[in-house]
């Protein structure tokens, strides 16, 4: 498909290039959500136009006053069957705005609703280059770099063209840590994950698909930087924190939780962006790039817990299984 | 204090009239933070003024490209000690933004930071109109009508005078609700909060000030639109939720959640904004009214678990009681 996604790419970049929006819309539910909070941050720290994450039904509802014809509105589902994300793109689509959705099904009804489509690739055989990871990281450094040249782009690009490698050798390197957590976790009744700045996105989706949707784990993730106003107090010997320690801007935030959590908690686990295999990427480029790595690494946590407790990723007792 | 609360407010509000923001962020950290989702929220709404929340520390470390003098930067801390909110009205100030700060302490540290200020009052025989709650709706809507001038939020200015009789109703009418689930959720383990649109900030605050905070029991928020792309899979006979159902946009999205909950666990408590006694109050001002109102109800079910569990609201292990 790799010929399809780069021309589906580039008409969507050039689309976003012509609009030069105003303000960016991303706009999801769940999993699909959490993985835009890296988009979020680096339109954040990138540029001066106003981006913003609403699940797809508060976005329908709440009917933002920003948005309109000067507006770029990002969706993505994977299946491109989630109700409220079709829903919301039709919304944004009625308003003037640009559409632009993710998913893996062509001709979905997220398909149709968008004015602008990128496929991505799903499955062990395929390259994570042309998966969900590589394609939102093609659009948005693309798009930044049709917006606001810059090397660094151009950079950000070339490197991830190594995506599955960078994958394939941390989770390797991560392959018996992933198990001993699994192991020692499987009867943790409620695990803490811990995150800042774009991982706080995936520290969200371990939290909300892993824990809690596919190994009925009760969870929440916490902001370190809110964690000491709040939160902190329900640390205990016995409560497990899953710490995603970014290796960018916030990484400040991120070690004092820690410090704190470790003195009083004897279950508290690191995964540290720094100790990740960077080979080939260039330092300016951990804080991005950082984020689909922890996304495939704490995969593989997952994992090792289900396989522990003999709970398969796959159960579900409601999703899928009717109407609601 | 009423007469120079009114001051200091004119005063700021004439301040955003003169700057006309670009943008706007609301930064603080914890409860302060969870605050500022129905202000944000308004903004949202009624303006095409971008308008974000972010936690202190994480506001201070990712650095905002759009940060700098056309912005406002409101930001929040009932001590006015709260070294990270401080740090982040000096570096707002620093790139020339206008800065606002609201706290209960005058000449604190963050009075200090700040180029306008906003002090409220505390504690139980001062009017709530003089409150954090009161002061905040105050300067949202002075800001607004000075904005964008608009008999709607004339109209909310005035109603809001009114905030105190509102509250001691509305707890009076709650008392008994409050608690027998005081009562009868004193052991539980963990237990969910619900919420969306500006409602969410109030099930963020119940669940990590007043749940994990002060209560000790282990608590996620979970926005009621998201509930059903991860975190729905945990609902069981015996899992707690705890909805606060908007009376705003966003009120379909809490139904939804309600329902399915309902089906599930025998543990859903509702508080429904449509049962408050709104009397005197417009109901096309429902939705940005009822984030207080939950605020001071909700704050009565904590205090009844609280008496229940023999475990008072004021006790903590870690904060303020040593260095973090």
């Amino acid at each position: 498909m790799s010929s399809i996604h780069a021309e589906y790419l580039s008409k969507a970049i050039a689309a976003v290039k012509q609009k030069n929006p105003k303000n960016i819309y991303f706009v999801a539910c769940g999993g699909s959500m959490a993985y835009m909070y890296n988009q979020q941050y680096i339109f954040d720290v990138e540029t001066d136009i106003p981006a913003f994450i609403l699940s797809s039904n508060e976005f329908i509802h709440r009917s933002p006053k920003g948005l309109g014809p000067d507006s770029l509105v990002v969706s993505c589902s994977h299946s491109g069957n989630t109700p409220e994300t079709v829903e919301a793109t039709k919304v944004a689509r009625s308003k003037g705005a640009l559409t632009v959705a993710y998913s893996h099904e062509e001709n979905s009804p997220l398909w149709q609703a968008a004015e602008y489509n990128l496929h991505y690739d799903w499955g062990p055989e395929s390259d994570a280059y042309e998966h969900k990871a590589g394609m939102a990281l093609r659009f948005i450094f693309g798009a930044l770099n049709a917006l606001r040249p810059n090397e660094k782009y151009a950079r950000a690009l070339e490197s991830i063209k190594d995506l599955n490698n960078i994958f394939e050798r941390n989770k390797k390197k991560f392959a018996a840590e992933a198990d001993k957590w699994g192991a020692s976790h499987k009867r943790e009744p409620i695990i803490y994950t811990m995150g800042s700045g774009p991982v706080y996105g995936e520290a969200y989706a371990f939290a909300i698909c892993f824990l809690q949707e596919m190994l009925w784990v009760h969870s929440s993730s916490i902001h370190t930087g809110e964690y000491f106003h709040g939160p902190f107090e329900i640390t205990d010997y016995d409560v497990p924190f899953l710490l995603f320690k970014t290796a960018g801007e916030t990484r400040p935030l991120d070690e004092r939780a820690e410090n704190f959590a470790k003195k009083f908690s004897q279950k508290v686990t690191v995964l540290d962006a720094k100790d990740f295999d960077w080979t080939g990427i260039d330092k300016d480029l951990y804080s991005y790039l950082s984020t689909p790595i922890f996304g495939a690494v704490s995969r593989t946590y997952a994992e090792r817990m289900a396989e522990h407790r003999g709970h398969p990723l796959t159960v579900r007792r409601y999703m899928w299984k009717m109407d609601y």
